[in-house]
């Protein structure tokens, strides 16, 4: 029989805590929230939501949220908190603010569903008035140093992987080339392991500087080796992007060459078994910091577990792709 | 006890037929050619694919299909017997190669699956050279008269929505406007099924010359009434497209907006039923047209049942999109 | 341009109306709940909500439901308006019950979503009562005469597809029969369209007393046709349902075969665009038959368009399955 | 620029190798085929497809397997080299039989993808033959030593928690009880990853000897805490089943409670990107280390890499659920 212990110390005696996501939305957010309350509930510990992320925050817009509020919600693409942009909050008289709404509400620490910028934000908080933060790395890029993994990353590469899926469909019928433009800015994660997942000829990253004319080469090979159409990833963060990638083809190569910028769709859907169970862990996690009397570190999760990093070495630090995983998309696309 | 006749009277004497596929791939393609293939040996008739659509045709790209090289086919995007745009095709020329190919493989008719550009084609080749041709409408615009649907026109409604769903998702979290591009060059009914569907806040048809400032005017009513997120539809064909609807909207209103532009993912992936059924009902049915002597027709399916429509009609008229549909589409986004 | 006119005529009166769901819930209930307020809301009727069916109805669960109320609901399977049976109901005291509950709230006619057994709890109240009630056909079954389809059907059927394409993956691996039993106590309907699109080799319903033994020989000859696997469809109603069939392949041909009863999760899941645009429909057209001053009919939609039938005939009907699609089931099975 | 060494040594101067599917079938096995084949080509080294397993390998139903021959199937579900049983392949003759076509055949090394019970088979192999075998985890149900996951584990628990999902509708809707039987005859992994991402209110796994009767308690709790419908996910291997656990559950609280039995279902489909990545990374490693001169180990991956572990240590020990999961799962049913 296995022993469950699901009662967590409480030190630093935290009897109410607050929770707000923030920055671009990604599939598991609700999951990660319900997560915050349910496990605070099953410890005494009240939870308050704040609506629309920082710029509700110092708006005040905060709710008392118990365990049948989120119900029914894990299924759930989005937030129910919603999610907003705010400037007031990169001044100190707006995290002020805040931090007085926090203070009337009597909140003992603050958990930050999102990515680095908002972890920036919950840090200024906490530095500036005490406040313990936590944060909870939520975005589908998975750009975040401390974590093997994102909260929203394994459905946006579900989702695009449907599209390349969708789109080989096509390119076979008509022996096109795709070039297909994922999410990215800054990391080639989605974009790699959609390149492996989707069988792709070739995938272009931030990470390397591979210059654009080797596609062309590339996809002459995969023609002559007798492919029906070819996929081509690029990273949204490569330079020029699959529109630049997919005007040297079509000069290069002459064939028929189609750009598809998936764009926000990559966002959004009912989050996947991966980025639930990542969200309800680290959720969980981040109550049992706030009582373990932590303050100022990213939740995260690696293969040895619950780790905490602390939050500036999450927006200092980059996390690689996969050098064996790039190699693996090359391999495999001969 | 339901009495089933599977034998077809065969008075026009076929013995074998040839089929190919056309213009822009559609889901259900392959069901459609998997229903030619198997029908036809069902009364003893042989089937000759070609490959590459026209193109292949005047090249004399032909091969027997069998009842087992269909087989799990069904459930397949795309086409196996893969399509191309011919420019050889167009010329009296090139028709001439590829009745005499046909004439080779003693072949008693073709059954031409695709739009309207692709009974164009097969018209001529009828006129020119006495070969009996029948069309069965496959494109996902569902702009042919003569048909209730096209096949592949549920898939890639599908498909729409599907996105449509998820980037209602972010819309709603970031309470943005949304305005989402979907194929129709000339038809508006992708759009407005999607809309009804979707529950989209409007949507812009090529049918309708609305005035683009309208949706400014309906923009900030939905946000007065409170509604999170707004989601706009346009088809392709509308004046400017998804893009100048978007600028319109911020412009007018400054809320932040988002152009998504969805291209040709609605054209693959695994066929929906409906899109399947009337694949397998219209592939069946042009063979049995062969047998009957029909030429120059699209086989279509409306209420009534199948419908041959002389090939002529089928450019010549266009088909509306539904009136009642429209304002239902109106009337709900209250 | 085209003319839209959203003001429908008035001549009853209608102020309010209550509406509830009833029987067992289908995708697309939502829609059309919502397709019921938001098209009150736009002629300037109020609409009153009943929760869990008649059985809430006797009781006086009920509560208004505004436009926004029903945002975000679209996309939704089950019912927000929850569903449940009651035996209080058959009873006139109950009926009494709910009488004068939808009399207090001044509500001037009911809108009933569900089947025909939903439908005759209505017809009841009508009858004793003289409170107006209009049916809308929601049951994945498709089983009611006076409309094409029903609402939750055609989700329904994609859902029982998509489980007949997945075990074709495992049938085709091992060469392996699979027996799949589909909804549909009374009528075929599901097994039949998915029989079709799942391309199946024999299908077995309720409407044809088909021996049991005849698909030993089908299985049989499917082998020497060098088919890997074979997919058999049985409709729940049919005589003995997967079990039975399975047995007797088992026994007949010793090949091994698995029984797989689908059941409930073809009640579930988001509606495709099929069933969210026919609840739609049907749910304006509810609200607009009781402003013309209809009672006791079900809105259906034909190829025609909108139709009513009086209640009682939908109970007193069957729909029979399509004998072409029939004959196409075993055609394309060769 | 990031570096790529795509060649790698060959110190057991491999130059073809043989690989089968065998045991249950598994969603992306066909991606592990494809990677072996890929990454044996990109070697300079030739493939020999064995068909149906064991069972195919001592009738020496084998074919050389090029790059393009697996084409278009990273993303298809089952397997395309076909898998089945062998009574054969347990005795020595049998194994004779297999071990002299693999000499014929001149293969340096065999690649076997499936569970324990196949690793034992060419475990046996290698022993008697000394035919140098390597194992690539592929089953569903995640439950092989060595490896963080199995192929085919990602998509199974996706497919199971599609249908919890779509439960759940029905569930909440009629307020009812579901209890889901999924996959795992000796292990809890499907089931417990499905009852965290699907929101279950209890789970019950062979690895816990629970008491049946304690669901009675949770289930009554979880009606008096407000909850509507309650999902209750067993696994297979747990005593007696999900029926077993419905009937005490009805027996005991007199509610409403239907047993949904999900099966084969959860077998296949197109795999999920992890499923297929997990896969692409196998097959590449499985001919590295057959080039690297490993014998009779299973390739597997875990945080840090590619690992070894010797085949007869796969099915000596046994692989935990996370008791930190189990606990999640307990915490967030509140």
């Amino acid at each position: 029989m296995i022993e469950i212990n699901e009662i967590h110390p409480n030190p630093a005696g935290i009897k109410r805590v607050a929770v707000l996501t923030s920055g671009g939305d990604a599939p598991g957010m609700n999951a990660a929230i319900r997560a915050v309350v349910r496990a605070a509930a099953s410890q005494g510990i009240e939870v308050v939501g704040v609506r629309r992320g920082f710029s509700g925050l110092h708006r005040g817009e905060m709710h008392l949220l118990g365990p049948r509020d989120v119900a029914n919600t894990i299924q759930r693409g989005g937030t129910i908190l919603l999610t907003a942009r705010s400037r007031t909050w990169r001044t100190p008289e707006g995290r002020a603010e805040g931090a007085r709404y926090l203070r009337e509400w009597g909140v003992g620490g603050l958990i930050v569903i999102g990515g680095d910028g908002s972890f920036h934000g919950g840090y200024h908080l906490q530095e500036e008035h005490g406040i313990p933060v936590i944060g909870v790395p939520g975005t589908i890029d998975n750009d975040l140093y401390g974590t093997d993994h994102t909260i929203g990353y394994f459905t946006a590469v579900e989702t695009a992987l449907d599209a390349v899926d969708k789109l080989r469909d096509t390119g076979a019928s008509h022996e096109r080339i795709f070039v297909i433009e994922v999410m990215g800015r800054h990391a080639g994660h989605i974009a790699l392991d959609v390149a492996v997942a989707g069988g792709a000829e070739e995938v272009f990253i931030p990470e390397d500087e591979k210059p654009i004319e080797s596609v062309v080469e590339i996809v002459k090979q995969s023609v002559e080796k007798g492919k029906k159409g070819s996929i081509i990833i690029v990273a949204e963060g490569y330079d020029g992007g699959a529109q630049a990638v997919g005007d040297a083809i079509q000069a290069g190569t002459g064939l028929e060459t189609r750009v598809s910028i998936l764009g926000h769709i990559q966002r959004g859907g009912s989050p996947v078994s991966s980025d639930r169970i990542l969200a309800s862990r680290l959720g969980e996690a981040a109550v049992y910091a706030l009582m373990d009397g932590q303050k100022g570190v990213m939740v995260g999760r690696t293969s040895g577990g619950i780790t905490y990093t602390p939050l500036p070495e999450t927006w200092q630090n980059s996390k690689d792709v996969s050098h064996d995983l790039y190699r693996c998309a090359r391999v495999l696309s001969i």
